[in-house]
């Protein structure tokens, strides 16, 4: 299967995703020295200075770290939503599609999927609006949340810029909504946009954002917002089970992360070198904006499986082929990988 | 707003639902006569009479009284999800939408609607098939749950016929998705297609059907399947706390409420005459394949209540204004309720 | 089994719940008679007169009929609860052992029983001072509601006086905890103390009390409080299942029931018979505060079935036999039990 | 308060809880040198190292990496139980208590405290028997899962011996219940019985250790079982949010960890040096059997800021003071501590 461990004599590449980043030597030494408290009973100094930091980063008053992306969104969205409520998301977000239908199950509200408009991972305004808020008679769902995911993963990581995320937020308040960001590759948006993390978070609620993708850390996301939501998020993080003692060690490494931000662009010029090599080599692949190369293909699975068999990983998505460039993947990977790949066909 | 309990002068025409129908003399009589019993400690006889009845109707082994759809529904959807596991329905379907989410609260499970093909209403098969079932890695959402509804409410009480219903099931069952039938309407389904409703479950695992829309039962539906289905559900339904005591008193009504499902045919017939009233007024209006009639207007909050000035009440529906035929309303009420519409144009 | 159908040459005579209570004739021409209306679309108006009624008996804004007591009690839970909060009730508490689990599954809260004092069925008040409230560290389970049972069940139809239940309230709210009445036979503690409803519901939040037990009406319970709990409670009710159409046949009997609560003397005054009777046989048994008596025995399993043999049904509880009078049984038939439970031993 | 973060002049001695030990130099090594992978696609080599071992360690057929012992106890619970079931516990077990309720929110069962005997933290046979298991009427909640906690923290540390172990797990498995050892101090019951781990696991379904108490790793528990649980618990995990990437980091130092439970007997052997040392002062405390001292005391709150004042931290337990000794406190603290409480009475 896909996801197996794969053993061959040809040296893997794996493009599956930016999450098999490895900590570096710098990240583990600053684990290896890192202060460290009990952050249940007392809040861990490192872990602290990190929550402040990202916190800084968003433009937002607080922040929490989770163990993963997944955690993170589920503290908001169930933090966000009751029983009777309705939230809605773009067409393939993760929290839809890739979290096992945890959103259901802890928030207990309704997930509702909006289809994109003309362009990819983009959510139209007007669908927006027309998902309705918390009006209508007693005996209706009430439409109460939007999850924005910025970049868009399943569309193939593509940008919401400042603009067009001020006016969904906009629509979203008019209408009475909450708003959510899953910003597991906010980053990436920021480095291609050009823009300060926090352009893109400007009237959220609740963003999420992600240490152990593209910026290599080994585990770790956090969660933000106001000091009263960081409050009720530390409670139900331990609810579900991610309270973490010494997590120290590990918030060590995700102050590093985030100094590598501006570093996302190597990966972004890698994507792009990529998916023009792919195209050349007569695939259909559309320019990426950020680190991700969607490409389609006739049978996902019989192209995966060629390449898995030159030593090539990528994934399934949305039926088509999903390839992630990353920091422990070079130019001359890349360069590596389309060799291997014309030496195939598609 | 357009719920609200409404006096006028003009004696009000109920369009609204066929949820409006009261019992009838002959329910009342029934009903004042019912042989009773405690059904939580020992099975009403009357109670238990209707649900041998209804199961042997549906052509199931066994029958629940309930004292709703939506908890026939949730009962199913309970006993058929877990915690990761996606079901699917048709857009606009009842348990997506008019069920204040609580499918996703109480089941666990992760809802998807899927997108109606050339006919609004019908599920395309491929669709179907492409919702995947319980493979992919330990990490994925599995799907294991298809929900029809027959007729489809939102669609304008589409009929989904035996040969159609059969394919739809034996995708489900092919990629190991287990079937639950909303069959609210499924008596008006089986009156148009003029099939035994037992036609219309084949092959599906659970079954919702109810008496207090077009029957005019005052209170109750069933929910249907194997025995050891019914086991369970009874079970959920005294969790739930649709437990009652002695039930016979409405059952008494369901009996008769059952020997009436011939009689829709009259409803379908005034449906049918206001549609092309409506048409001939120049209403952009479908042809009805049962006692429900949508017609698309440019504001449908304005219609409506321009519709209520004249004392005619209907509901709003995905945009549309939703007439339901009934058996509280005459032939001679259908032809008065165009005439009062011809006053007002539209 | 002992809630299995029996069917003998004997006469049974029933004394398993006053659940088994049948509508009787006044009753049922009241259902025949009753004027109706859609009530998830309009309120029936019968329903609304039902409610107005008890809302007034119970010295409360506003109430909400459901079709079960457990309903009206998960109904008031989910609304008082969330994850991460704790409730407390008594030892053998209807919602702790009697509704299937269903508080912790649908309120999320979590139960915790807290022992009787020197007399059964009474909740001390240090034991509810000693309970805590919503203090203490982040990551502490939050006491955030009291659960009153009164008449107790478990304890065989102990009555919570007034005085008692306003330092029960006073010492709940002293600590920041919200209060429940489940008050299934609060009719009883009412005739039994003398004093109206109303005295017995003084402070609470909500109180849910039955027509279908001593009452004799054949389904329904209301749940009550405040009209902004009652709007909250009507969304909780359909998301349930427990909104029902033309329910004003069930409310019409539910009028009469209410009228019925001085007759209530009746079946506690049989309940004492019955209670001295089986001393003089030589019984183990308290003195009945209202209709309900517990005998203890060796072995009562053993004792059921030889009551059973000679046609007196009765139900375990707690490691005794718990028999109840009501409506159904008249004090000739308390001298029949007697006779026969005479002719068999203990 | 007393979790607050503490300064004084006076060097802090931490006996709140084990808990607070921080990785030493061997870990920090161990964790900067850990080869990692992406656990949740592939599977991280270390953790999968640790995995083994600890399976190995316990007796049991697998074990997952959790993020904490909550979150282990939370997928074990949630695996074996459902609405409508209930799972008993001893009084002041944590996944009752310390949790945060997290038991009833995400497994949906109804928990009940089962009274400790004559001894502290030890269940009666009688009364897991007591508690009946999945018989009765269909309308009744099931017992379907016994939680036994080794040690037992609430209780002060205490051990359940092998043979007493054995008893209470043939008891459960004789009236059907499945049963989860909540072993967060299992390590510690080991070393003060003397015997193996998989000594205390007989017959249980499931298991929880942590390696972040008495260890001394930073980050970490384990849940355990068969394959088919872990399998199970892998999708939990990523559901709660607990799914994480080079999770090896942490599994380095776990390894360690297990390296060091023969090291316990120091904390054991500190422990019995308090106690001795608060008894000769005049305190009442019993003789601890691994590293927790309990201490009555006429008021918790006074007696913790007491010791506060002289840089010495507890916390309170159910009423008494609660001093836990372990691998960052030396004897050489134990006899400072007992100087500065010399200073201040009791």
């Amino acid at each position: 299967m896909w996801c197996d461990r794969i053993v061959t004599n040809t040296r893997l590449i794996d493009l599956r995703s930016d999450t098999v980043t490895a900590p570096d030597e710098a990240m583990r030494v600053a684990m290896a020295r890192a202060e460290v408290g009990d952050d249940v009973l007392d809040r861990d100094p490192t872990m602290r200075r990190l929550e402040e930091r990202v916190a800084d980063v968003l433009g937002v008053e607080a922040a929490l770290w989770v163990p993963s992306g997944s955690m993170g969104n589920m503290i908001a969205l169930t933090a966000h939503l009751s029983r009777g409520e309705k939230f809605i998301a773009s067409r393939g977000a993760h929290v839809l599609d890739s979290e096992l239908g945890a959103a259901a199950w802890l928030s207990g509200g309704m997930p509702e999927a909006v289809d994109w408009g003309d362009r990819p991972g983009h959510l139209p305004v007007e669908a927006v609006r027309g998902a309705g808020g918390a009006t209508g008679p007693y005996y209706a769902l009430r439409t109460t949340l939007l999850c924005l995911e910025n970049t868009h993963n399943a569309a193939g990581g593509v940008v919401t810029p400042p603009d067009e995320h001020a006016k969904l937020v906009a629509t979203a308040r008019d209408i009475g909504l909450r708003v959510h960001l899953d910003g597991a590759r906010l980053w990436n948006a920021s480095v291609a946009l050009e823009v300060p993390p926090a352009a893109l978070t400007v009237g959220v609620d609740t963003v999420q954002v992600c240490l152990s993708k593209g910026l290599g850390a080994p585990v770790g996301s956090l969660v933000a917002g106001t000091a009263a939501f960081v409050e009720e998020a530390r409670r139900l993080r331990k609810m579900l089970g991610g309270g973490v003692r010494q997590g120290g060690v590990l918030a060590a490494a995700g102050l590093i992360a985030i100094d590598r931000i501006p570093a996302l662009a190597t990966d972004h010029a890698n994507a792009a070198t990529l998916a023009a090599g792919l195209a050349s080599l007569g695939w259909e692949v559309g320019t990426p904006e950020t680190n991700i190369v969607l490409a389609a293909t006739p049978d996902a699975g019989a192209t995966l499986e060629a390449l898995r068999r030159v030593g090539v990983l990528a994934v399934p998505m949305l039926g088509r082929v999903r390839f992630i460039a990353h920091r422990d993947v070079s130019a001359a990977d890349i360069t590596e990988v389309l060799d291997r790949i014309a030496g195939i066909g598609r």
